[in-house]
């Protein structure tokens, strides 16, 4: 395989995509060369086409993370899988050696490697990966719905952290891809969701995914969920806003000793209510990416159809097309994934 | 005891009280009259003298509530205690009827009267309590001790809160008071402390009480506390410094996965890491007064002598000179609790 040319992506910065031929080398000592089949644009990957994390990627980078295929070739030493068995990529590549890994918190290595951003990526029509990153599909899995284990997972960890249980009462702060993936994880969990979201289109989505929705930019949001639980609040928010009217949102719509988990990436320091964590004994819970469980969950769930896989995937575009695809969804106002159909 | 008169000091605004003299009514049915003996002045009760709670006490308030004291008569349907015994009580009143107390919560009751704010309280020779208050005690246990039995209270919910177990890394943020209980309580189950704290006189006050002590002010704590845990931080950190740069070394000290617990009442919301909250995956512990179980726990603790009661008491005046040891408690750079002997 060393020899075979293939397709792939490269970011060269400045919102800009080059689709080029690669030559694809085969798998190394405990590597599997996959065939890759979809690959979702994630908010990460469209911060990169924004030259957010130019440092970090570099101008020859392939990235894509979000993906599903099926293996192509065995490196040595790995066994367990066949060619041709449908995959996914848990993109973590952990040191093994720092305070994180010691303690079991392999996800969060604090030297970890995220591929398709610290590594190439599933931009590309052959992948090679660790084998420790693969996880098996059923092989009645339609690929371009398995595109969406990754998010799902993400979003399985986040309602994981947050130890909901089924009955309590639930709020989203924000109904963008990730906003509506952990209220269809948390409905499917049993909780009784609100979602969020001040952009109508958005909302729009939500509800037709049979979600209730609150505007909070035009309605009493707090009030709203006192209405709805006879004064208690949420037992659970999920931050997913990434805003300060979220933060504020968040312990405000919380019950005494509601759990608040942190999904969203804030990147300056937002003023928090720490009266409120005090006086109503609030907690709030972090949580980042996904451990292996949660993606033998999110794998369940996106098999048994309780993620409206169609409705999520609002877009398909052919590798060639790439740049138009980011284009496209950074300019939407109502997409939520797009992905990339990588293979032929 | 109708006609009885007792010497009470009484809040008058402006930083002024008064002792004097007002009829001590039978207990009524449900309460049980106490015989205090001492009374702690609580950091609430100091800004009550600041005048920063005239809204909610008004100027005719007998305040206290850190108390220690033996049963002097039963009002009707109270069993169970006997004329003589001393108990101390959990100065909390819920209304049994609200979200918080439908959960069991019934210590953050939304209408919670806490006693000697809400209510007249300890600093008055007999105090009449509702008899679900009552703690009772060890009939050898010191009385001055055992006016410590709430602020330890509130340093056990803390540490039981935190979940803290032994050989756990535990940074205490503040070394006032409250933050040398918590310490205490902590070092207690099985934790290593340190406590940080940029007051010199408390600095060695914690000292004195055997604790690794570090001022943020001199010295860089996050290198400090990264070299004391091979790189790891802090498993568990208390926040009880009500102070901005608390809030912001109480993220940067913390382990992957760490626990922080806040203690402090923070009045303006102050600006908190929440992407380090989602990167190392922290967790946020609101917790608030104390529960019955917090207050056996610390019973047994200051039964037991783990609590090093009389370097915490660094002054006792009786309840004539109230208006005295509340100045110079407030002056003092290196007082840490003040009790008032309010029996003869």
């Amino acid at each position: 395989m060393t020899d075979t040319q293939i397709h792939a992506a490269f970011y060269r910065g400045d919102r800009r995509f080059d689709v080029a031929q690669k030559p694809a080398p085969a798998p190394g000592p405990g590597q599997v060369a996959l065939r890759i089949a979809f690959c979702g644009i994630c908010g990460t990957d469209m911060h990169v086409f924004h030259g957010n994390m130019d440092a970090r990627v570099g101008f020859e980078r392939i990235i894509g993370h979000e993906m599903s295929g099926t293996v192509e070739a065995l490196g040595a030493g790995v066994e367990g899988f066949t060619k041709g068995q449908k995959v996914v990529v848990r993109p973590l590549d952990h040191c093994g050696d720092c305070p994180a890994c010691d303690a079991g918190h392999t996800h969060i290595c604090h030297n970890l490697k995220f591929l398709g951003l610290d590594t190439d990526g599933a931009m590309q029509e052959v992948w090679n990966v660790p084998a420790h990153t693969l996880h098996a599909l059923p092989d009645d899995m339609r690929l371009d719905h398995a595109a969406l284990i990754e998010p799902v997972a993400v979003a399985c960890h986040d309602v994981r952290m947050a130890d909901l249980t089924a009955g309590e009462d639930v709020v989203v702060i924000g109904g963008g891809p990730i906003g509506v993936l952990v209220a269809m994880v948390a409905r499917e969990a049993g909780g009784k969701v609100v979602i969020s979201e001040v952009n109508e289109n958005r909302l729009a989505i939500a509800a037709d995914m049979g979600f209730d929705v609150v505007n909070p930019a035009k309605s009493d949001l707090v009030a709203e969920i006192g209405n709805r639980t006879g004064g208690k609040g949420a037992d659970v928010v999920f931050e997913v806003s990434g805003s300060q009217p979220g933060v504020d949102a968040m312990t405000d719509v919380a019950a005494t000793r509601g759990r608040i988990c942190m999904v969203a990436i804030h990147a300056k320091k937002p003023q928090v209510d720490m009266f409120r964590f005090f006086w109503r004994e609030l907690q709030l819970i972090g949580a980042r990416v996904y451990e292996a469980a949660d993606y033998d969950k999110a794998i369940a769930l996106v098999a048994s159809g309780a993620i409206a896989a169609d409705k999520v995937i609002t877009d398909v575009s052919p590798l060639a097309e790439i740049q138009r695809a980011f284009e496209q969804l950074d300019a939407s106002p109502t997409a939520l994934k797009s992905l990339i159909k990588v293979g032929a």
